[in-house]
């Protein structure tokens, strides 16, 4: 018996999903929370504590970890840096605990947290998640982070990409109409992906704030192999080249 | 200044939209409330009452009216006939008033209720609807009925030939990804829709009901010119061929 995938391409389809049991929810927010994270651990983080709100943030702050947080793509006065990739270099991060703020990610780490696992997908990570959830062998969601609970392009095409990984395997299928959709968006975008992300509307709010140096890093594939996971709350990397 | 298209692939993403103000709504349900309504009015319908509630649909018919109502897929015995369209005959609906109860259908047309106007969508009344858009010239959400507040590929997919329509008129363009998506859905499928069809999951599960006789029907474009609207809680047709 093949194991299922789902995707939910917003946060709003979570709970409707025909998944249950037990399965694996893949969080998704390429643009910019699960790249970002996964940069971290690439670059030794020691831990990344999800924090919901900004007056989370500032409690983990005046506690004296590491904060990143912004809200609407700038960063905040009492943060030590916001939440583009870039930010989490060796040198910010290394063996410290992050407290990290956004405004859509974390929400959906949150929505997860019920789920036998939660892991981190990016297109920077795909291989090894991809190769991590075939040894898993469990039921998979995939949940898209969105953008204010909306369907955005960039988490959809990634959605596409570890559907087709999955299917590959030879052990999963992939019934639900959002998993072939999200196959279809994938196999449009593939020969071109950042030219299909010149679409994404999120990619043109992130061009006027003058954000988008991180898009080409965020759209290439497989630089790091760290599978970061949800444990106790807080985010945590037992694979990979994490330090 | 163009008019905008946004494209709500669940009733659940409807309330965080971005279009606001005067706008219409599509509403699109294509297996099968809405391809039966636009049938119904093709053959002569007097009107059309959506109804939510099974309740509702048996109080109707102590009142006299036709009803035509299911429940996943299967004709309730109180009824007089089900949602095919073929069950929408002249023989069966011409000069009638017709309640109608659905799954997925009313329950969006319920939804969005509060827009300026309220129209119904299927591959059947496709150029028609277009023009009449067109005319309107009003900012466009077309919000896709799904299965169960899940995404669905038929919906979807028909929500990017209307996005593909509206961008050629040269009046409409769509920003938001969701409208993106669904054009790229649109032009995998265009070449063989039936084929790319064959993927989605409610199709299978109407096959496996012995109810996928309509599929062709469904899945073929401007059969018809009727553009049913929405006027006091009740579905009418000005326009067209109804009758």
């Amino acid at each position: 018996m093949k194991k299922t995938i789902e995707v939910c391409f917003s946060p709003k389809l979570y709970e409707d999903r025909v998944t249950d049991g037990n399965f694996i929810v893949v969080i998704v927010d390429i643009l910019r929370a699960t790249t970002s994270i996964c940069t971290a651990f690439k670059n030794g983080v020691k831990t990344m504590i999800p924090v919901p709100t900004l007056e989370m943030a500032k409690e983990y702050k005046e506690k004296g970890y590491v904060v990143a947080s912004e809200k609407d793509g700038k960063v905040l006065d009492f943060a030590d840096f916001g939440n583009s990739a870039f930010e989490f270099s060796v040198e910010n991060v290394k063996d410290k605990e992050v407290a990290y703020c956004t405004t859509n990610g974390t929400k959906a780490i949150e929505l997860a947290k019920d789920a036998d696992e939660v892991v981190i997908g990016s297109f920077v990570n795909l291989r090894a998640l991809s190769d991590w959830l075939i040894e898993k062998n469990k039921d998979v969601v995939i949940l898209c982070a969105g953008w204010k609970n909306k369907f955005n392009l960039e988490d959809s095409v990634f959605a596409g990409v570890l559907v087709e990984n999955l299917i590959d395997s030879g052990k999963f299928s992939a019934e639900c109409d959002s998993a072939q959709a999200a196959l279809d968006l994938w196999k449009t975008a593939e020969t071109d992906l950042l030219g299909f992300i010149e679409k994404a509307a999120h990619r043109h709010r992130l061009k006027k704030l003058g954000l988008d140096d991180v898009l080409e890093y965020s759209f290439t594939l497989n630089t790091s192999d760290v599978v970061p996971v949800l444990k106790d709350g807080r985010i945590v990397c037992e694979t990979g080249n994490g330090g």
